[in-house]
């Protein structure tokens, strides 16, 4: 096997992060963040490793003092309404995800997405939106992204729950000394 | 390899299991249950199949209305005064189980255990102990038990964990009709 | 609140548990058996305290020497021919794991089955069904449980799922001493 | 509350993290993915934020063809001689992590470890470590970034972690239509 290059593969994948993360349109992050820093609960939901970046994201809203459920996980009660589900999914129609977001709204809760497909059913089923220019999971041609797959998407949904989370903290006067004890304190 | 009888097994654990269960001291029952009850959250903590067992109960008890964690799950804040650690241990001195129980009474909670050995650590940190006459985990000797491990203690933390559920349900004088818009409607 | 009998709960409990889980026929679960012990790579699915009682059989089988995975969890892979899919349902029509079970059956994978009504999507789509004579969630009348919702049948899954792992460790003449290494070592 | 500039706060996250990230030496980028790639079974372990972003690594790996497996994830069996601990830990002292690194290394494992302080109890036990220059999360002072805790820390962590499947995918040979069938198909 060739040797491998990772620095290489750092600079690249910083740059097209880098890029990505900062054309996302101002307003759509204004209002997306609005959506969440005003629901009763926050309810995170994505599949595979979206999934796993909106869990990160979900960690520090618990830690901004909001009631915050993931998906799945093993007390997680119903969403309802003034309830937002926080979902994201490279091409916006991951089977599981768009069932989660019909059946939110339903229920009378908003939806706060993230995705790189504006016109996609859930896009379309969003309150608040915001678009990443990153290649969907499914584009293999590298077209948008050299990386594998929805890599570019889903490093993306770690910079954007962060800045979004980043926002909020110093919008609320809060210092990280506010924050500190609610950390886990039992693992 | 020899032909499997799963009739006689499930003939043989059906008689362990409910000779562990109802040989459970009913006052260490009703401590236990009350301890719950009162907490203003329940965080439940477990290894292993222990873990998943009590997350059984977890899921019940968030049923019932009662504010639950899962220890190590994404959203689980930090616990503190007022709250109550659920934790099962047949050994009574699982590492991780014993530490947490540690963290959580310096934080002022109180410990509610399940376990085979009374005179452990983890015993003898609990507030409320209900003390399965189970084989612990590492006799292997089969003397109490000839399932596999601690195979009947677990499933006795099963049982014993929804009976504490039904009875604080029928104490609470909720119907299921009550219970029923809790459950995730998500997944 | 009434003060909770939970002794009462358990003897209860206990007598649905041993009624429900003795009268599952005997050439169901030797099928059932071996499908599961036949199978290259066991996948692992359910929704709610169904999925969690199938992961302590998960867990289980991987001691037992068998490569097992639990849909859901991190590093699953695809299912595919020469696999089986583990699942439980008691309603036999849960939108997930039929869904999954469709899927798996395309895959070319084998399904074993546990659920209270045969005469359902997945008891139709099984190789192998497990029927336990239990409430189905759904059904809140309490004709066949005086328990709530589906716990009966959660409990039954426990049980058989254990048989199963018992009779196989028992077939394949393997010690405890022989499973005891495969347990986890670095939580 | 004052209105949240999410915008603002994406800028300054991305230039944390490309001047956090493209810092790494090159030589331990090698030495790490060496142990990695060279790992009979790859078993991931971090406490909090670090564990999901390590997570977001190991599902890639899994799509690359290598044995991985999440310590805590229910069938994640034992580690052992050949195998590779995957860990993180921005102070390099989280217990839990400390802890799960000596049992690795008395079970005769490789460690590579991603921390922001070389010079500590999880960057001594390692074998191959990546030092990250960034704020360990008990850092409250802002000093090595406007973040919040060790979110720049867990975000250079996504960076590397996906930097390396990069690099170890380009140096494999394999094709995007090779690694796309591994991809989980039961969710």
């Amino acid at each position: 096997m060739a040797s491998a290059d990772v620095s290489a593969s750092i600079r690249s994948i910083s740059d097209e992060l880098e890029r990505a993360s900062t054309t996302v349109a101002e307003a759509d992050l204004s209002a997306f963040a609005a959506l969440l820093d005003d629901a009763e609960r926050v309810f995170v939901h994505g599949a595979g490793r979206s999934g796993l970046a909106l869990r990160m994201t979900a960690m520090r809203l618990m830690h901004l003092g909001k009631r915050v459920h993931v998906v799945g996980e093993t007390t997680a009660p119903a969403i309802g309404d003034g309830d937002v589900l926080l979902t994201a999914s490279g091409s916006g129609s991951t089977g599981a995800v768009v069932t989660a977001a019909r059946t939110a709204a339903e229920a009378g809760a908003g939806i706060a997405a993230i995705t790189a497909v504006a016109d996609s059913p859930l896009g379309e089923l969003a309150d608040a939106v915001v678009v990443v220019p990153a290649a969907a999971k499914l584009d293999r041609t590298g077209a948008a992204s050299a990386q594998y797959a929805g890599s570019l998407f889903e490093q993306t949904v770690v910079v954007v729950g962060d800045a979004v989370f980043d926002a909020l903290w110093h919008a609320s006067g809060a210092t990280a000394d506010d924050l500190w004890p609610r950390h886990a304190n039992l693992e």
